[in-house]
């Protein structure tokens, strides 16, 4: 019997990326049961990685460009297209265009930091014959609110002069008129989606400036300036485009680009799982599935509330299909409430006494062991009801 | 479908005894399957807990006698009968008598402690009706050979002028001939055996005076007496019965017990473990058996020579039965070499980093949650296959 094993976890914060996390259980499947088939849906955020991951988990191709970096730097980016059948679907991950990662650290200042390398990169996948195209954000190093990148993909933005405004967050409080007339006509064509965290708005005491600016290098006074200066962006976009963003979800994703992505290019914002699961096409993989394995850094009495391994569960169990989850570390408390939402089984990765630390430089190999093992130990199941429906 | 699991665990160095260990794990396999079928047998040495743990996994009876303790105090001590049909079969423990936590720790001196008490469970354990004794040896605070165990027993030990020697391993330097005749005649007709660590012997470089009495209180002068008064003692023995038992296995077991249990009472030595499989009836339990677990402190590279959870496993492997070893701690190295002698699956208690102080003072939580863990993961592969052979 060929068992088909869904891999889908999420990264390991601090230690592994979920595509790494996908790799290293598949790997360690493979020790156990050589001819298990295995189906991998790494389940990213938007942010660093995001490309790399669903290229590769789709047996995609990834295309290198060199476009503007956050300070204007030339940077090589690389956008994918995935690997399935239907319409051509590009993916972009914004942080490797305009990510916190691309700022020198002296020169961190979302004031002049700028999202223009992002609008190169759709622009390419368009170029490249895009008929989707999935943005993922994330890990961003600017507050420019997607003001650059509309600008690379033909919008305009004006002061009161009619003259173009300089690029970064802070000028956008010169900003009076946003002139759509050259926008880029193959984005009304193709479908954009962006995954963001759905929970990040533009404008308010929880806006983007106030609670991301400071990790971007602002001082307390530009956190006032940016904020200002997002609010009349909100205003000229409401008035070029009769959208309010100024409290929509996701419409703060990577310093406000969820806002200029959704006002200025037309792109729908997802929560960033649900759309990862969509363009995965995870419930096909899921279909396919005898037994899913997610993982999550930390399996514990939170879980069930919207962490990963429980929207897995919740999709496999809607197909009666079992559920194992690896955790980096197994929390104290009441983990076994996650028994009652769908997972049927966990184990930790460790095994002998170490730190935290020293588990996180291993956790590669450590995982690797204990897929293996886990699957080992579900081979013994395996084995005993076949003895016993034999016998 | 019922399953029946065999618990075979050795103890937990510095935590738990073997039948702690077998305990948790049960408890673990009920919170999982709460319909299997356990069948407990822990493996314990022969030192202490010895007669608790094979009471217990018998369901057997404990009795309390107080008897005289290493230094002459009484101390109350129990024997017990273990829980099956067949010969009536006490348990003793040497060290419930003569055991070095018995010894206060301004007493240690093996010149002077006895092994009195030891024969006084025996003759209670004759007096109880016993038809077979199982003795266990381990954990001692004794030198004596076992000479006070047999003088309890109705041995004289003699000194040049025919008086009875004093008591204590340095007393035997006065001896000059052992006399049988008032020897309990019982003893003729019982069966003795002895768990013993089959590489302790009773004289030379590597015995019982020179490796186990220091850590018994004895000085290094102490330790020249005692040597000389065993081989005393030795030349005595062969005198009256024959037999030559300087360098023979188990012979230096608890202070020199082995040699007085073989060569005075007639008892057989054994290597420990397999008398204790023996007298649990351990390959009829096997025989019921569709899972083994088996547990052991540390599973590591080394536990495929001679450790209990290969043992376990070689005996399971003969009657094709699948075997789980769960450890404290799985050690570095070529650890996976246990897939090729018979362990099929293992996992360790761990479930978070730890130092190991922590790991060993929550030892039988982590362990009660592993055996449960274990069994939920090889329910996943009952359940698969299940599906996949109605499918």
């Amino acid at each position: 019997m060929t068992l088909n094993i869904l891999i889908a976890p999420s990264g390991f914060k601090e230690s592994l990326d979920a595509s790494d996390v996908a790799a290293a259980i598949a790997s360690g499947v493979h020790a156990a049961m050589p001819d298990a088939r295995t189906l991998l849906a790494p389940l990213v955020d938007g942010g660093e990685g995001f490309t790399r991951a669903l290229v590769a988990a789709t047996d995609g191709q990834l295309h290198e460009r060199t476009v503007t970096g956050p300070v204007g730097q030339p940077v090589a980016a690389c956008f994918g297209f995935l690997g399935r059948p239907g319409p051509k679907t590009a993916v972009i991950e914004m942080a490797a265009a305009a990510g916190l990662a691309l700022v020198p650290r002296d020169q961190r200042n979302p004031m002049l930091t700028t999202s223009h390398g992002v609008g190169e990169l759709i622009l390419a996948a368009l170029d490249a014959g895009a008929e989707r195209i999935l943005i993922g954000c994330g890990d961003s190093g600017i507050n420019d609110g997607g003001a650059g990148m509309a600008e690379a993909l033909g919008i305009r933005l004006l002061d009161a002069k009619g003259q173009q405004i300089a690029r970064g967050g802070g000028a956008l409080a010169d900003l009076a008129r946003i002139d759509l007339s050259g926008r880029d006509p193959r984005l009304d064509r193709v479908r954009l989606d962006a995954a963001v965290n759905w929970h990040n708005i533009l404008l308010g005491p929880k806006g983007v400036a106030r609670v991301f600016a400071p990790q971007k290098g602002a001082t307390p006074e530009q956190v006032v300036i940016l904020e200002a200066a997002l609010e009349t962006y909100a205003a000229c976009l409401r008035d070029a485009t009769g959208q309010d963003l100024a409290s929509a979800p996701g419409g703060g994703a990577s310093g406000g680009l969820g806002a200029g992505l959704q006002g200025l290019l037309g792109a729908r914002l997802h929560p960033r799982y649900n759309i990862v699961m969509q363009y995965l096409a995870f419930d096909d993989l899921l279909g396919q599935a005898d037994l899913v394995i997610t993982a999550e850094g930390c399996l514990d009495e939170q879980t069930p509330f919207g962490k990963i391994p429980a929207e897995v569960a919740r999709r496999a169990k809607a197909l009666g299909i079992p559920v194992v989850a690896l955790a980096g570390t197994i929390g104290r408390g009441k983990v076994r409430i996650n028994f009652e939402h769908g997972i049927d089984a966990f184990a930790s990765i460790l095994k002998r006494p170490c730190t935290l630390e020293e588990a996180i430089a291993e956790s590669e190999k450590l995982l690797r062991r204990a897929a293996e093992d886990a699957v080992r130990m579900i081979g013994v199941g395996i084995r005993l009801r076949g003895e016993r429906t034999a016998a």
